[in-house]
Formats: structure tokens, C-alpha cells, sequence
């Protein structure tokens, strides 16, 4: 097989148009890992309770299900009126999400200078539009990161035997995005091709992306992994099992500090100390040449005590059970992101290549259309 | 107060000799964060059951607990067949458990050259001052690193305000001892003497005994606390919000690297990075001058993967119920301890005094009489 010919790994879409453009299909992520639910989602109410309730999370998904919440609307009532409020409702859902914010002004821009009659037709093509570069952008991710991924297969074949062995944080995969993911596409691709590697899942609290929906995904596709506590990293790499890093991000600055899910920059500084390649997956959109120390100047999202104090899980009957881990009333801290210096990056893997995280190979870069915010 | 009038910030103890001699009372640490349950152990069987089901954990109070099972069972029947049986039973309990091993060869010096008759009276004994050693120790490196807490708070308020910031990781504390705690015991004894600081509790993962057991304990003494993901402590050294970091360990090589918790590594590089002082609390009986290279040397136990996948917790109607966190057939590693070298620690504090991780410094201290095993 060739690289072109590789398709994403999974039958479902994150969110799927479907015939008749009176409803999308998404996946209520809430119910992963232990159910596969399917919802249609036929109105902008149902699309803002998608997005606020986050049974869709991830940058690129949410503006996408925005921008078909935008389309749905203009299919009942296409005035200004009502389009601008669903815009704001829509905004309201995750007010610091900066792809939303994005996606829904791109929409704005088709609708308003059209008639109301014409309106329901274009902002469903450009819902779809939307839907498509980002699938498009995430396998030009997929291509840039593959040869890295062969080469470092290629020097572990070399000296020993095994597979390659990738570690991950979060969840950047195609759950997060409208196909393919961006850390996961260079491994779909690779496995894909019949590459042999296996893939150590960050846990990832206190959300637990890592152990819920990239074990989930990765599980689906086939692909070998094993899930760690985030403690285990730094041990894994000191042990030598583990030959890259890829995690995805949030947010790039102009001289390539990442920002990306918290805990990231502590892998970072473990595959640092230990010699480990450390990559991230960066859809240029997420570039923001406004900002230049990303310790100093990317704002950290403070989320509810409450995530970290309780989780879900499925018991033994099957039921999804919420318990407390914490003694009554201790206080928790919930920083949802961190900052990794440009200086533990060896390399940022985009859409349009291979990328150095420092300023003039980013000045270079000519940043996408999308402002990627923070994916959860 | 003067800090020798300091007492430790614990109603109960974690063990207790009964009056009488013919019990002792524990805490059922299963039960908590959630419930305090004390529990009677009246026979070497029960003391089994309290040490191979983890009712009782961490190294000195395992030992301690094993010291009064042989007590226990010489008040029964003290011939040298039944004493060596309840030797060889207490020590399947946790069979890597070395200071288990180091508390039962103690015992048989004592009884062994004794008659039955004079047995019961001479082991009891003999565990009340294994007992009671151990909480001198913990006492005395809790007077070691108090003047350390006292200068950092020193520093942090000539040039700025707010209390002391201590970031910890597992559960070093009275918990796993006979009282005070390692990393714990300067802590409370700074608390007690009026010094102004706050905890953050590194939840643990896989195993939580940070956010139950350590968040529980400074709750209890009244220790303002914060429990954070183990993935926050990075990005809080960042953001200059850690003056110090302060671990207990399971083993102290002969160069002084450091075996602990799986994660204690990470959070050495992350305070190295930032210029934040590292301390390990290590009784000397930690110290192992048979091992040099921790890295090379020292053998990690691999735990079951369910404490990663599952995890307990209690429900909203108070019962506690496990829950499965990862999606069905998962595979999951659970490495328990990691090995943070030398170079990445500022100092020792043991309950001779301050010590350098270096082999010279460690080569003159004597070590203590006990080889302390994998505290979990």
C-alpha cells in the first residue's frame, strides 16, 4: 500500500454529514470508552448542548459541529436575526474556544452578504468545507510524521529488535478532529504500512483522555498500546522503551513554545534528559505569531476542583458511577494546560512539513486560516 | 513552642499496644480517605490478613505491625515451631517487603535464645521499641529539615508574601510510619511551631496515596493543602509556585540516587529546570551502600495493571465502589517505583542531619539498623 492510498482508521466519523443535510451524526464521546453511541443532531440546540456538554471535544471537532450548527439553523429559519443568535448561542457554548470563535466567523462570512433564500445550501457546502481541510490538513500531518516514525523504526531495527515504541499524552487523535487525528495520523499511517509499533497512552488526569479515548481508538484501529499512569513516563524512558514522543497542542507561539495538555512539558523534560526524540503534531492553524514566551503570555485555563476530586467509571453491573477519591472537603488545583519551551521540542510536525520550534523557521511558516483553542 | 515539645499531629497512631498486652490497634487504611476505622489484631492471623491485604502499608509501620504478630504469638503458644511459623506466615504476606523481613530477623534474636515461658513478655517488648525507634527517627528528620522549611520561608518573605509552598508526592507521611511521617514529619513540626505553609498533594496515580492518605493526614492536623493531578506539579514550578519539594524513598543508593513512587523522577526534573530545591526524607536504614548505579541496579516491581485500570472511590450514597476507567481490553503497565539520580537532588534529609546525594557524604554516614523495603 502507499502512503495516498492509506484511508483513516475507523468506520464511524467523529461527525458525519448526513443525506439531505437535516442532520449531522456524531459520536456522544461522553459514553466512551465503554459505549458507542451515535446522536443526530438536527437543530442548533442540540449542536450547542453537543459542544457545551462536550459529547464533542477536541478544537477542529467543536468548530466543525458549529459550523454545522449554523447550516441546520439556516435550514429553519434563515434570517439575520436568527442566525446571529445562533451564532451567539453557539459562541456561549465554550466561550474560550478559539476554533469555535474561528469557525463561526468563517461561517458569517458566507451567510450575511446572501440572500436568507440562499443561505441554507451555502453554509452547508461550508460546513463540509470546513470538515474536509481539517481531514485533509491531519493527513498531510499523517505524511509529515511518517518518514520520522520509519527512520526511527529503521535505527531501532538496527541495534535491537521490537517495535517501535511511541509515547503519547492526551488525546490528539481522530476523536479530537474530524478524521485521523494530528499525533495519532503519522501513526495510523505507519501501521497502516505495516509498520510494527506499539504505543504507551498517557492516562492523562485528571480528564483521563489518554486511558478513555486514545486506548479507545487506538484499541479500534488495531493498533498495539498499553496504557501508563502519567507518573510512568520518565521511568519508561530511562528504561529505553521508549523511542519518540508525539503529543498534539493547543497552541504554538512565534518562537515555538508549545502549549498543550498539562503534564506534556514534564514529558518533555524527561524525553530531554533521556535523549528521546520529542515531537508535536501542529496544524499550523495553531500557530499565534502574537505570542512569543509561552510561559509568560499563554493565559492557563483553571478547571473545576471537581475533576480532579471525582471520576467516572463503568462498575462491575455496567453503570457509569461518579466516586470521590479525595477526603471531604479537600481542595484540588486543576491548571488544564502547560507550557513546554521551544528548547524540549525537536521538532514540530505540520501540514506542511517538518518544522523547527524556533522563530525564523516559524516566521517562515505561513500560518493557517484556523485559530486552534484549547481541545480539552 | 520549642520544637523539641512538638508532638506528632495525630490522635490516633497508626499502631497502638494495647493495655494488657494482648492486642493492638491499627488503622484499616482501605477505608480511607472515607473512614477512620480502628480495628483490634488479637493473633498472628489477623495480623497477616492486616499486612498481606494492605489494611496497614509503608515500610516502617510493616514492620512494626509484623514485630507485634511475633508478640502476639508467643502470648499463645511461644515453642520455636509456632514462632517460626508465624515467621515464615507474616513474611509471605508481603514477601518483597525488606523491612518486614528486617523487623522478623530482629524479633528471632530476641526469642530465639529465650525459653518458651520468658517469650511473650521479652517480644512485646521488643516491638514496642521497634515502635518506638521509629518515631524517634522520623522525629529527628523532621528537626533536620525544619531549619530548611524555616530559611525558604525566610527567603519566599523578603521577596513577596504568601505562605510556604511545598509540593509532595505519594504518601510519606504517619500513615506509612509509626508516627510523623519522613517526608511529613518537617511539615508538621514547622506547622506546630506557627511557620505559614500550604501542600500541594500530588494525587498518585495508580494508586491515589497522595490525594487519600496525604490529603487526608494534613486535613486532619489542620496543614492548608491543595491536591493537584500528577500532572500539575511542572507547570506549578513554572509558575513559581513551589518553594521546595519534599519526597520520602523506598531505597538510597551508595552515590545517592533515589528509589521512590513511580513519578518522583519527573517532578525532580521539573524542579531542576526551575531552580527549586529537591529534598528526599530518608531514614539511614534506607540506605543500600550495596547498590551504586539505581538506574542499573535496582529492580522495579511491576504491579497488577488493574490498579490502572480500575480504581475505587466512594458514590454518592456514600458506598465505595470501583469503577473501570479504560476501555474493555486494555492492556495496562504499572511500574511501581522510579529511580531519580543523584544529580537531580539537593539533599537528604535523614535523622542525622542534613546529607548530600554524593558517595563521599554517604560513605561516612553509618547506616540504621533497618533495610526499609517498597513503602506503596
Amino acid at each position: 500500500m502507499r502512503v495516498e492510498d492509506t484511508q483513516p482508521p475507523h468506520a464511524e466519523r467523529p461527525i458525519r454529514a448526513l443525506p439531505g443535510s437535516a442532520a449531522v451524526e456524531i459520536i456522544d464521546q461522553r459514553w466512551l470508552p465503554h459505549e458507542l453511541r451515535l446522536v443526530q443532531l438536527q437543530d442548533v440546540n442540540s449542536v450547542t448542548t453537543a459542544i457545551g456538554d462536550m459529547w464533542v471535544r477536541g478544537a477542529p471537532l467543536i468548530g466543525a459541529t458549529a459550523a454545522f450548527g449554523i447550516a441546520l439553523q439556516a435550514r429553519h429559519d434563515a434570517s439575520d436575526a436568527a442566525l446571529a443568535a445562533a451564532t451567539a448561542q453557539l459562541q456561549q457554548a465554550r466561550p474560550t474556544a478559539v476554533n469555535l470563535a474561528w469557525a463561526l466567523r468563517r461561517m458569517a462570512r458566507v451567510w450575511r452578504p446572501l440572500p436568507p433564500a440562499a443561505r441554507a445550501a451555502a453554509t452547508w457546502a461550508e460546513a463540509q468545507a470546513i470538515a474536509a481541510e481539517d481531514l485533509a490538513v491531519n493527513a498531510a500531518i499523517g505524511r509529515t510524521g511518517l518518514p520520522i516514525l520509519q527512520a526511527l523504526a529503521a535505527q531501532r531495527a538496527a541495534v535491537g529488535s521490537g517495535p517501535l515504541q511511541v509515547l503519547t499524552h492526551c488525546n490528539a487523535g481522530w476523536l479530537a478532529t474530524v478524521g485521523w487525528g494530528t499525533a495519532t495520523a503519522p501513526i495510523y499511517m505507519a501501521h497502516a504500512l505495516g509498520l510494527k509499533l506499539h504505543v504507551w497512552v498517557d492516562e492523562t488526569r485528571p480528564r483521563n483522555q489518554g486511558a478513555s479515548l486514545t486506548a479507545w481508538e487506538l484499541g479500534r484501529a488495531g493498533v498495539p498500546h498499553t496504557v501508563v499512569a502519567d507518573n510512568a513516563g520518565g521511568h519508561l524512558m530511562q528504561q529505553r522503551q521508549v523511542d519518540l514522543v508525539i503529543v498534539g497542542c493547543d497552541r504554538v507561539t512565534a518562537r515555538g513554545d508549545v502549549c498543550n495538555k498539562i503534564g506534556t512539558y514534564l514529558k518533555a523534560l524527561a524525553a530531554h534528559d533521556n535523549g528521546v526524540p520529542f515531537y508535536v503534531a501542529m496544524p499550523t492553524s495553531t500557530l499565534d505569531l502574537s505570542l512569543d514566551d509561552g510561559l509568560a503570555e499563554i493565559p492557563i485555563e483553571e478547571r473545576s476542583a471537581r475533576e480532579v476530586t471525582h471520576l467516572t467509571g463503568r462498575d462491575a453491573a455496567g453503570q457509569l458511577v461518579e466516586v470521590q477519591v479525595t477526603p471531604d472537603g479537600a481542595a484540588a488545583a486543576n491548571p488544564a494546560f502547560d507550557v513546554t519551551p521551544a528548547r524540549l521540542v525537536t521538532g514540530l510536525i505540520t501540514e506542511r512539513g517538518l518544522v523547527a520550534a524556533q522563530a525564523d523557521a516559524l516566521r517562515r511558516l505561513q500560518p493557517g486560516a484556523a485559530a486552534e483553542g484549547p481541545s480539552t
